[in-house]
This record gives C-alpha cells, sequence and structure tokens, in this order.
C-alpha cells in the first residue's frame, strides 16, 4: 500500500485477520501505519516507489496522488496494480472525471470547463447567478472548492492557470440544489466481480465529512436502487479495481446526481467495519487481490459514524478514554494515532443499533467527547 | 504481551483501532503475532521478561505459563502485572484450581488429590468405575487428561511424580454425566468492573475446541443466569483482571460445574471479534488497561465459531480462499499465519445471522472447505 494515512492503518487489521501481510510505504516514519511501513518515502518518485514493489503482490493505495508516470512504471516492470493507472487519471483530475462520467450516460450536475473569467461569468449568468467553481487537481475535504457569483472570486485561481502554461482550465458546475448528500460504495474484482453496500446520508460540515447514517434513511426502493446502478456503471465504465465510493446528490426535485469518486476505501465506508458482515478495509483487500468479495449486509438495522475533527486541546484521544467508554459501551473508537490538531480527522466512532434517534445520539454524544 | 500466539496476533487488530501501541515478547521468530514482536525470548527468563516490560504500561499474556518467580519479579520491579500472579497460580495448576473453586463455594465434580494408584483405585471405586485424571500443569487441548478405570492406566503418571521428588499428586475428578459443554466468559477491571457475555455452547473432538455456538442454545433464563454468577464469582474470587473463561458442563440432571479456567482470551470467545459489540481481545485490552468495560451483546441472533483444525495437507489456508470465499460469503475468516499440520488450530470462521440452522451450516462448510 501506497502511503501511510489513517487509510493504510485500517487495513492493517483486516490484513491481519486474512492472513495477507501488508507492507506499507509512508511519506514519514510515525505515520497513521507505522506498524506496518517497511519503507518510507516519496511516492511521486519512480525509483523508490519501484524498489518498493519490487517484493509485492499487488500495489494499492491510500490515496489517489501517485503520478501516473510512476504508476505506469509500475505496470511496466510488470507489477499489478489497483486500481489501474486508468482509473486513478480519472479520480486525479475532475475535469477528467466529468468528461468520462459525461461520457458514460451518467447523471452529473450541469458542468463547464473553463479557461478565462469571461466564460465562467457566462455559466454563472446561465446558471441562475452562481455556480461551483473547482480546481482539477489537489483539491480534498473542501479545498479547492468554492461557491461564487462571479469570476473575480478565483481570480486568483486563474492567475495560477496563466502561470502554469499548461492550458489549464477550471470545472465549474451548476450549484445543486440537494436535499441531502449520498454516498454509495462497491467494491469491484479484475475479474469483474462487484458488490453493493447499502446507499448511506453522509453530513458534510464546512466541506469536511462529519458523520455518516447507514443505510441512509427512507432511501429503500428508488433512491438505493438509483444509487447502486450509478456506482456499478462507474465501476465497470471506469474499470476501477477495488473500493469505489461515489458521494451522491440527492436533488430536492428527486434525482441523484455524481458529485465526487473516490478509488480507495472512504470515509463514508468507515461504518462497514463495525456494521457491515464485510467491511471496506477487508472488502478491499480481497478485491485487489482478485480474491471473491464478502456480504455487504447490515449487521444491525441501523449504523452511525461520527469524525473525530481536531480532537482534544489538549492531550490526546486516549486521555478522554476513561470518559467516553464509560458513558457510552457500545461506542466502537477507531483511533487513527494521529496528534489532534484543528480540522484534523483524527479518529471516529461508530455505533450501530435497531433505533436510529439513539444510535444517532451515541454516536454523536461519544465523538463529542474527543472534541474541545 | 507475553507470548506470541494466535491470542497475541488477534489482540494486534484491537490494539491498533484503539490507538494502543502493543508490544509482542515472542518465543520464536516468525510466530503468530510476529507483526507486533518487539522481542524474542524465553519467557522463563527473568531477564528477558524483566528488560522487555522495562517500557510498557502494562504487561498481559498469551498464555499462563510465565513462572510465579518471573511475574514476581515483573511486581517487584514495579510492573502492572494484569492478570497478577495470585490469579495465574490458580490457571497454572488444576490442583489449585480446584482447592480455590472449592474454598468458594462453587460448584465442581467431585475431586480428589492422589499420589498413590491406590488412592486413586479407590477414588473410581467409589464413582461408579471409571474417572478423569489429570496432571496438574501442563495440560492443554486435551493433553495431560485421561478417562481411566483403574489407576495402572495412568502408571507413567505415577512414575514421573515420583521421580519428580516434589511430592506431587494428580488430580482425579468424577467422570460427570453431561449434557453438553459451555463456556462463560466475563472480563474484570482491576478497579473492579465486569462485564459478562452471553453463555455460548463449546463443541469437543478429541479434547481440543471444535465448535462454539453464541449464545447456547436454549440457555436463556436459568443456565445463562447460573453460568454467568459462576464466571462473576469465580472473577472477584480470584482476583481475575482480564478476561476470564469459565468451561462448565451442564449435567444431565440440570446442574452447571466447573471444568477448567482460563485467564486470557479464549477459544470460546473467538466468535465475539465477529459477533458482539465489543469483542474479547478489544475487551481484553481495555480491561487490563484499567479503562471502561465495552457492551457485550450479541450484534445478530447467532453466531457459529468453527476452528481450522490441521489444515489443507498441501499449501495454505489462503490456497482455499477462492473456493471458501466463493461459496461463503458471510463466513469471516481468521488466519492465525502458521503452517497446517494435523491437529493445530491454524485459523477459525465465524458465521453470524438470524437462522441457527443456516447459520451452523455456513460456519461448518466455510471451515471444512480448509481441512483436508
Amino acid at each position: 500500500m501506497i502511503g501511510g494515512g489513517q487509510l493504510a492503518r485500517m487495513m492493517i487489521p483486516a490484513a491481519v485477520e486474512l492472513g495477507v501481510e501488508i507492507r506499507v510505504l509512508a511519506e514519514a516514519e510515525g505515520m497513521s501505519a507505522a506498524l506496518a511501513a517497511t519503507a518510507v518515502g516519496d511516492y511521486r518518485d519512480r525509483d523508490t516507489v519501484l524498489a518498493f514493489a519490487r517484493d509485492v503482490d499487488v500495489v494499492t493505495f491510500d490515496h489517489e496522488h501517485v503520478p501516473q508516470e510512476v504508476l505506469h512504471a509500475l505496470i511496466d516492470a510488470g507489477e499489478a496494480v489497483h486500481p489501474g493507472p486508468g482509473a486513478l487519471a480519472v479520480a486525479q483530475d475532475k475535469l477528467v472525471m466529468r468528461e468520462r462520467l459525461s461520457e458514460l450516460g451518467l447523471p452529473v450536475p450541469d458542468w463547464g470547463r473553463v479557461e478565462t473569467a469571461a466564460e465562467l461569468d457566462d455559466f454563472i449568468a446561465e446558471h441562475g447567478g452562481s455556480a461551483v467553481v473547482k480546481t482539477a487537481r489537489g483539491g480534498y475535504d473542501g479545498k479547492g472548492v468554492r461557491v461564487v457569483r462571479r469570476a473575480a472570486e478565483v481570480a486568483e485561481w486563474f492567475a495560477t492557470l496563466a502561470e502554469d502554461g499548461n492550458a489549464g482550465a477550471l470545472l465549474v458546475e451548476e450549484l445543486v440544489d440537494f436535499r441531502r448528500e449520498l454516498a454509495q460504495q462497491v467494491a469491484r474484482r479484475p475479474s469483474g466481480e462487484i458488490v453493493a453496500w447499502p446507499v448511506v446520508e453522509t453530513v458534510q460540515v464546512d466541506g469536511i465529512c462529519s458523520e455518516v447514517i447507514a443505510p441512509a434513511p427512507h432511501s429503500a426502493g428508488r433512491v438505493a436502487d438509483l444509487a447502486e446502478d450509478i456506482a456499478v456503471r462507474v465501476a465497470e465504465g471506469l474499470e476501477v479495481t477495488g473500493m469505489l465510493a461515489v458521494e451522491l446528490f440527492e436533488t430536492v426535485d428527486g434525482r441523484v446526481l455524481v458529485n465526487e469518486l473516490a478509488m480507495r476505501p472512504h470515509n463514508s465506508g468507515h461504518w462497514s467495519m463495525d456494521g457491515a458482515t464485510t467491511g471496506q478495509f477487508e472488502q478491499h483487500l480481497r478485491a485487489v487481490l482478485d480474491l471473491p468479495l464478502g456480504a455487504t449486509g447490515c449487521r444491525e438495522p441501523w449504523s452511525v459514524m461520527v469524525n473525530v475533527l481536531g480532537g482534544p486541546a489538549e492531550g490526546e484521544m486516549v486521555d478522554r478514554y476513561p470518559e467516553m467508554l464509560a458513558s457510552h459501551p457500545t461506542a466502537k473508537v477507531h483511533n487513527y494515532g494521529k496528534s489532534p490538531r484543528p480540522g484534523r480527522k483524527i479518529g471516529h466512532v461508530t455505533v450501530s443499533g435497531d433505533d436510529l434517534d439513539e444510535v444517532v445520539y451515541q454516536a454523536r454524544a461519544a465523538a463529542a467527547v474527543f472534541a474541545d
């Protein structure tokens, strides 16, 4: 696994149970996945990555940022790489993503490729006076995304494009009037088998995932079917291998539109570690190893995951364990081994049960014990 | 954790999720828990153990075999040791165990301490012509246990005692007419909190645990209450810290008697990793760290665990994954990273669900794929 963050860390338990040896190329010493880090180095460096990959059976990723030339060098060296460069190219560039999804006929917000402020102002004028502008690369957790009413509000992004000299462009999208956000996860093996979890509802605060309810309330039937159908078409159309998360808008007029894609285990699927028969980390391992995939049903009627964002102002998450664990005996705490810092995802809590109100309450209250 | 077997291995995922750093003193290189092994050495060697324990917050165990003098050396060095030497002394010697349980007024089979063949023949004559003889130390998985009709059948055990010169004795017990075997697990913190899982039914084949059904069918009410009460009294009476498993006989005349004790995570509790809100490995960590204990309810109505004993005659467990995982998508496989060998516990499979017949079928069939 390339990348030593919390997604790599949470792969370790799944690997231990399956009896799969996991090795991590971490960006630095002491990262979340340090226990399995057999190498430390720069994932953008071809030789570092090739050396790391030499003795493994399959290469997979904690993030989507490994450059295409490095991915292709791995393929040229005969390594199995999942997901492959072709799929990752779509996750790496939001303009490419919108183009490919549109080609596949999938429902997406109205969008455009804009190279100038004038083009952007035209798009805004045609879409009710506002729009969402995104940088094609490098955005995550709300970064590189801005809601604007005029092109001048992203003037510095255009300036950066001009300096870049690569004839770059920004992605602009209609501001979708959505009822809520959903996420649909599927796993796909190289040999084609694909399985879907129930669609979940995600709650974002300031562009960062705060909470996930699984399954999404009132989703059974049409919404669930639409979401699953979209994610399966994305996975098959882009030949994604491993985990795929499709972030979706459920619009006020009842449509389901694709917002973003992630080709790895994803925050929207953390609930599955505790709440589903097969968790996303185990499933990712099974998928990239081309092993048969596991059942994706819920172990209990409801699961709610709440992120621990930032964490205690003083001390570490573990300092709050006596209070948290005593007050919330059904809460499952996942600690990423990261130092608290405002806005940083340092852990999450999942609660499962029969009564959604109670489950939501317990999960939020448990996570709140870790907040300042 | 002292000891690098599968129990230490299965502690690793729980430690990763809780954000607890786990270090293992393994008996050899390449053991099940090698990923967390920071030292390799002999747990009977005082200096080896003291050096390993120097920088940890708490010492706990994969087995009960660390000698009392080493345990006391740890205590003298100021280490927190859970379970402590006093509790472990009872688990280390079956005669001591029977004496202490009898003192505590707990229901046990009729038993006796026999130093000579004549004493044993007398016990047999008084108990219907047969009895179970056990060596006080060193038995496990059916070793050191023999059903006899005359003392001559354990003549070599008496001979060994005589050579030993320690005035040793054998434990003899009535041959209990039992309907089935049960196991009751509890966890207890140093500060006193104690929680119990549902009582489970265990199936032994040739003295080795083969299968566990959780909860034990038809146990709700009297049997469950008796089992829990016994285990709580054992844990409190012996001041056990961490996990305690009490193996029980449910007799044909409706009594519940204590068979054996284990003061560590135990095979009878492996189902809880998948089937309960809090698994025994996480709970053991919480208990020995004196953190509040987790909820012990079942996530699904039934869970069945089947051991993988021996494993494939050729190859490894993973070679059977394509067949096993494809046929049993709800099965959770736990691979201990050990080479197959006749009779060796190299993994287990757990299936959970609503329909006990289906769950039993799936778990047995899944485990059978790994058999020769």
